[in-house]
């Protein structure tokens, strides 16, 4: 069993491994960890369901940290051409990329999104992810952010995994506000944040920091209402182009810093200070062909927990693949596979200000992972494959070998 | 549908596109493909079966041209060492490498090795997986070897996917004939190959030509010999170091020359004169982290079909993902997605000598997937995930979503 609870030291430590461990659970909530011969006597009653993982491990239920679960339309001919040489820039530039999936999104019902999302959620939570952040966007007007969130709301009732979500309001610009950026900042800042911090279920604001985005100066500007409204912050920064974005999120601090395939020495140290999560995503910079990979071994070196996201989205990483992700982290970014399990876990639940999830603890959560594969090794190991045998998510069980 | 069957012309229309079409399967066989309005009056009796795809598509099943799915043992912490920095060529000269799966496989049962082998294809069926290609390799010693034979003979008792098997003789040099290569060589020549050829069952020979492996002059002796006997050829080349190894492949008159990461402008040349089909295993060469990726975009506007595999194996690429092989051969072999569908259907038959497979045809066999997805383009841009909803292999359904 991994806890992911250990209390100090290497990644390996920070497993908090228990061999011949035992969970209890009673209701949502974790009652009992730790050794088998421990347990306290009568702890197993009449009423008791037990559980074997049967030679593999239990470890926390996953965390996806980054995603984009919530659209409509897809971009497989965007997939070609980036293929076939296209740059992510390029094919924004030609009317592809975000505003495509923008107009998709706009042009769907509340329940068409629902119907759409709940597949990718299933997916994940097939893998054994029971917590999900899921990012608007796609909206780029008041109404339909407010209906992606309306979306996200539906998908919490109608489904399991947790879900925390992320109002991102500067995520591109919409064409006929080209010559009008400011107004947009300003009917984001002013129209949509109030309306969003209304209704008290949106825990993030976010911004796509970037050349062909926003620039710092427009997302201090929003960011910084956020905050004061109550919202913790996250920021797509550093991924495209260098743009010091890593800085920026430490300045205006972020809760975490995500993508960061650019980020130099200068920002590494600026996440350290400030004690901002870095969020990598491998799937998106193999997806979208941007190079190089995050320097993952450089962000651990330097002392921080990396989390890791499949940033699960139809243009750049269309992919809910956890495995692909942790493997890539190792293959890609230079992080051990502790490191990168400890990615979707510990750190996971960092990168979304939530460090009671991703461990395993007495009276935290009980979202649970039980792997037919005999520790976390084979997770990057078996490349893109999932060894997920059962899920316990809110102290419910789910056997998919039953 | 797909049908793969298209007569000629670029990918797209190899693909043999047919809107509303219909497949029909009597028996093992298939007895119609073409549209449902060309369905002969009565085609449908009372007891016909009717699946629907629901808006999703049939394609032909899939063909995997290379694995090695018989195996014992895992290294999971080679997986490690690699993506720390240390080479293929390091690993194997520590000791690591191919000779610790031997070891293993050595020391399993046949028993042993068909119940660790089931899962591996129980996964590539249920990707839409009918027919699979598996070598030997891991016993070293006339026994083993046979013993591994043994095993796929008893996988083709135990469960559906067809089995083509592959005897490789010359996969590693094993310790104890350090000193005596040649005689390890006539030992696999003298002893070894009459045998398996007297079994019936075995199609092809394989050798593993690398700087790190065998020569020319060893392979040409062992599979020179081979070819007398009756087997078909094909060869590891190119995969790690330049080694010519496609000329190889195409003056033995190989049926497929399979890696390729180094080959040449003459080797592409080679290839085509002699009819020989390379087999890129890009899912290898991303978790061996071999550079560069094999040319797949010059070796088909060369005008040859380029099948794809998982290559599934223990130490270079433990996966049976096949999305994820079609989604690295577009993003990094240059290939497009039709190209990569074609890769594990027309052209992966091609690879395994068996045309009448990897393609709807009236009289081939009744080997079908079934997908969720609206379009073969799905498979690469889903990236790793699998939208098989059903499969049909020897004529018999399985429902995944039943």
């Amino acid at each position: 069993m991994l806890t992911c609870a250990g209390a100090t030291g290497p990644a390996e430590a920070l497993l908090g491994a228990i061999e011949h461990g035992v969970v209890g659970v009673r209701g949502e909530r974790i009652v009992f960890v730790g050794e088998a011969a421990a347990l306290p006597a009568g702890a197993i009653g009449p009423g008791t369901q037990l559980v074997d993982a049967r030679g593999g491990f239990v470890g926390p239920g996953l965390i996806d940290p980054h995603t984009h679960v919530v659209f409509a339309g897809e971009r497989a001919d965007e997939f070609e051409l980036r293929c076939q040489g296209k740059s992510y820039l390029q094919i924004a530039q030609a009317g592809g990329g975000i505003v495509r999936t923008v107009r998709a999104t706009q042009d769907a019902t509340v329940a068409q999104l629902v119907e759409l999302a709940l597949p990718r959620l299933r997916r994940l939570f097939r893998q054994g992810v029971t917590c999900v952040e899921v990012k608007t966007g796609y909206g780029l007007s008041v109404d339909a952010e407010l209906r992606m969130l309306d979306a996200i709301a539906e998908l919490r009732r109608v489904q399991p995994v947790r879900l925390v979500s992320t109002l991102l309001p500067l995520h591109a610009l919409p064409k006929s506000y080209v010559d009008r950026r400011a107004e947009f900042v300003a009917l984001m800042r002013d129209e949509l944040l109030p309306r969003a911090a209304a209704r008290g279920d949106v825990t993030f604001c976010d911004a796509f920091v970037e050349q062909s985005a926003f620039t710092h100066e427009e997302t201090r500007d929003v960011l910084g209402k956020a905050k004061a409204l109550g919202f913790k912050l996250r920021l797509h920064v550093d991924q495209l182009t260098a743009n010091q974005g890593a800085q920026l999120a430490a300045e205006l601090g972020a809760v975490s810093a995500d993508h960061l395939e650019q980020i130099d020495a200068a920002g590494i140290s600026a996440l350290k200070a400030a004690g901002v999560v870095p969020v990598l995503a491998p799937t998106s910079t193999l997806f979208a062909k941007v190079r190089p990979f995050a320097p993952g071994r450089a962000l651990s070196d330097a002392g921080l927990g990396v989390a890791l996201c499949t940033n699960c989205n139809p243009g750049s990483s269309n992919s809910e693949n956890v495995s692909l992700a942790m493997g890539l982290a190792c293959l890609e970014n230079g992080l051990t596979p502790a490191e990168a399990y400890l990615g979707f876990t510990r750190w996971a639940a960092a990168a979304i200000a939530d460090p009671e999830r991703g461990r395993l603890q007495v009276g935290g959560p009980a979202d649970l992972a039980v792997y037919a594969a005999p520790s976390y090794r084979e997770l990057p190991y078996h490349l893109g494959m999932n060894d997920v045998r059962a899920v316990v998510c809110r102290g419910r069980l789910t056997d998919f070998e039953a």
